[in-house]
């Protein structure tokens, strides 16, 4: 079950900020041996490098792949920022988090925000500004996201989310958003690091 | 492969902030009807569960178990961040991080803060702040951050990692820290959180 996951990525390669913080040459790089993938999906898979450390001990390592995504911090003009409430399965309940959603292979991560914004939460984002592209976990997984703010629009005809979306959105005044993330309460890491970030009252 | 995990998690339970953001009850939740390990080491597992959406249609979904982690920003008393730097398998190459390192079962997150610092990077953590606890990946990964900041204290004897730990100290001044986050050059999303949110010039 072995593949090269080149094309998958595609869509985060051509965006500057990726990668940057990532160095490569050093005396104490991990030396990949093979791979075998247990799990492949269009949105993630997980595979189990076998790797051999610098002193020349060889482990297996398990490695989530899961393709970037783009988030947003979207305000409106009286200061309210347009969150999403979601089931998360992974951590068993509901969260409020930024809008976005997966970036495809080849879309500029401005133009999946945009779409997010618009059908999860029936918004428009004007003056999109890029504010961080980060490794989720790095020791886990290859996820990106690309984080993002923007004034938001309302649109007039309301959110329109894709049929398997079960996604809801939750306006607040920024003040509100930032005092739940505070308090543990919103707790999605680049949530919390969009609504801190994002400037405005 | 079934397994309950709950064994494995309990280090984080009784962490207050842990959770409070997740909420259970609501029209719209997931059901698990199963559920299938396809990977377990001692740091992290890889599951498929069987669910069922709101509509009724049931589909398969991967979920990376992974035990918590705490990190500190630890601030010396010139204003200097210890970082360090190691290999990340799943992103191919070496990153800049906040020290910290996996929460045990049963640890509190601030013990682990105390004993990574002393080990990765030759530092005691002095009056040690809770900033908050995330979920890293919360679409993919169970994977919950505990940030602390501290000031540092260099130790006279240095670092001591363990052997199978390939990580070195890297110190800098904060503010630097803080443009390379800005640029792109530190890619982790809690320590991007935990530089720009410790306060401190």
């Amino acid at each position: 079950m072995l593949r090269d996951n080149t094309t998958r990525r595609r869509g985060l390669r051509h965006f500057s900020p990726y990668n940057r913080g990532v160095e490569r040459s050093d005396g104490m790089r991990w030396r990949t041996v093979g791979a075998e993938y247990l799990f492949c999906n269009p949105w993630c898979s997980f595979r189990v490098d076998e790797v051999e450390l610098p002193d020349g001990v060889r482990i297996g390592y398990g490695v989530l792949e899961s393709g970037g995504f783009a988030a947003v911090v979207p305000v409106t003009s009286d200061g309210r920022v347009v969150l999403v409430k979601q089931w998360r399965q992974p951590v068993g309940g509901f969260t409020l988090e930024l809008p976005g959603g997966g970036v495809e292979a080849g879309e500029d991560p401005r133009e999946a925000v945009q779409r997010e914004l618009r059908e999860e939460a029936g918004y428009e984002a004007r003056d999109l500004v890029h504010m961080y592209s980060v490794h989720t976990s790095p020791g886990r997984s290859t996820e990106v996201c690309h984080l993002f703010r923007c004034r938001a629009e309302k649109l007039d005809r309301g959110p329109e989310p894709e049929p398997t979306e079960f996604v809801s959105a939750v306006e607040m005044p920024i003040s509100e958003a930032r005092e739940k993330a505070s308090r543990g309460e919103i707790t999605a890491a680049t949530t919390v690091l969009g609504l801190m970030l994002a400037g405005g009252s």
